[in-house]
């Protein structure tokens, strides 16, 4: 069976590297087949671009590329490297954070996936779009 | 006089955000006149996509982005947001970084910058490219 | 009123750039309140990059640019600058192409449009995003 | 020896796609063993944004993408397929361009490379940067 093959599978991945214990990512929905993750971001004061708790852009597209990556990931089954990465920042954020990645094509060599990030009103934040290696590497 | 118009300026504004601190970048040259700067990042195991001491690719994406705001940033004399951020990963990288981070065109509304970043011996481990606000904001 | 207040105020518009006129786009739907068109790119043997009828990526780049550009201008009610334009290939294409536009986010002084490509058999050949200024300019 | 070898091979290969024969570029420098090529566009009157003069960014961004996918091409020795291509547009253009393209990183199946636009003197009209399939394809 693959490594990435449900939810409490890529809960426990992502808990691994240690870059990913300080964001604290949980998985909220995993789809294999669709090649498709919604992940959750809680809110940390470590996150912030101040004090006051606007969160940084760099854990917004750190966020953004862990679930890009998932979202291909599950769907060939094992890790598989980011190419490039490409996030367009709409609203400053605060507070919880969830974002929705799919797959838009998985190609024999490369995958392409899109990223949604929303905040906890629903409002979009930010979205991303990253190119990926398609075999595990 | 600027907030940022000399390096130990930009080394206390570094140590600001929570985020910030949490990378502990450090300021290596800064040319307010040319727009351009360059950083170190240390090597610290909470960066790691591994136990083993790989970077996750969200340490070096928030390294670029931090790098390009301040080029553009010093040269106004003031932080401006990210609009957007694209970021090509060109090899693992282990070990300490570099980024030098120059304006490409300051207009004005938007600025583009450019940052490529090397590891210890050189080689190139990324390049990235920003759009920014060219107004404090 | 607006210079691009309905489609066959779009359809002239479209034939006026001596570009424009080579590449015979014509709009399908436009929606000048969301920020949304539907344009669509005939077949011509120019476009190629092969004689044998392959289209090229640098049509339909240009496909891209120009929906984008009509989706935010449509909203703003005039022309708007076109800062950077990202496009994915995603398969190979022939025939003639269909691209939907729509604004992700319409700022004070940026917007972001995201569009997709189609060819007849409704398969994804490309997708893009771009930034533009959300001034007339 | 290669399809693609020198400056007279990339001169003829030019000519041969459709598109590419109504851009009219020619090779001004090919350096295959360093994966850089620099090309030239000239005025015509068709690649206007408008009857005075100003250049489509649709033809600019066709205009990169050439000269980017020739850049790593005449290193490879055989066309490679674009993956994603970006381009920031910096400045208006009018006149004939020029486009320097050269390799960052060529791996094993992907390349990384960047390209500057010049006009007639010399200033920075954009840039772009693009990922290619590193096997001919």
């Amino acid at each position: 069976m693959s490594r990435l093959g449900d939810i409490e599978a890529v809960a426990a991945a992502l808990t691994r590297p240690p870059f990913q214990r300080f964001l604290e990512i949980t998985p909220v929905e995993v789809d294999a087949e669709a090649g498709r993750v919604v992940f959750a971001l809680p809110f940390k004061a470590d996150y912030g671009r101040s004090e006051g708790g606007q969160i940084h852009g760099g854990v917004i597209s750190a966020f953004i590329d862990i679930a890009a990556d998932y979202a291909l990931s599950v769907r060939v089954g094992d890790f598989v490297p980011t190419v490039n990465l490409r996030v367009d920042y709409l609203r400053p954020a605060s507070g919880a954070l969830r974002a929705e990645a799919e797959v838009v094509r998985a190609g024999r060599t490369i995958g392409v996936v899109d990223v949604v990030v929303t905040d906890e009103s629903g409002k979009l934040v930010a979205v991303g779009r990253g190119t990926f290696g398609a075999q595990p590497g």
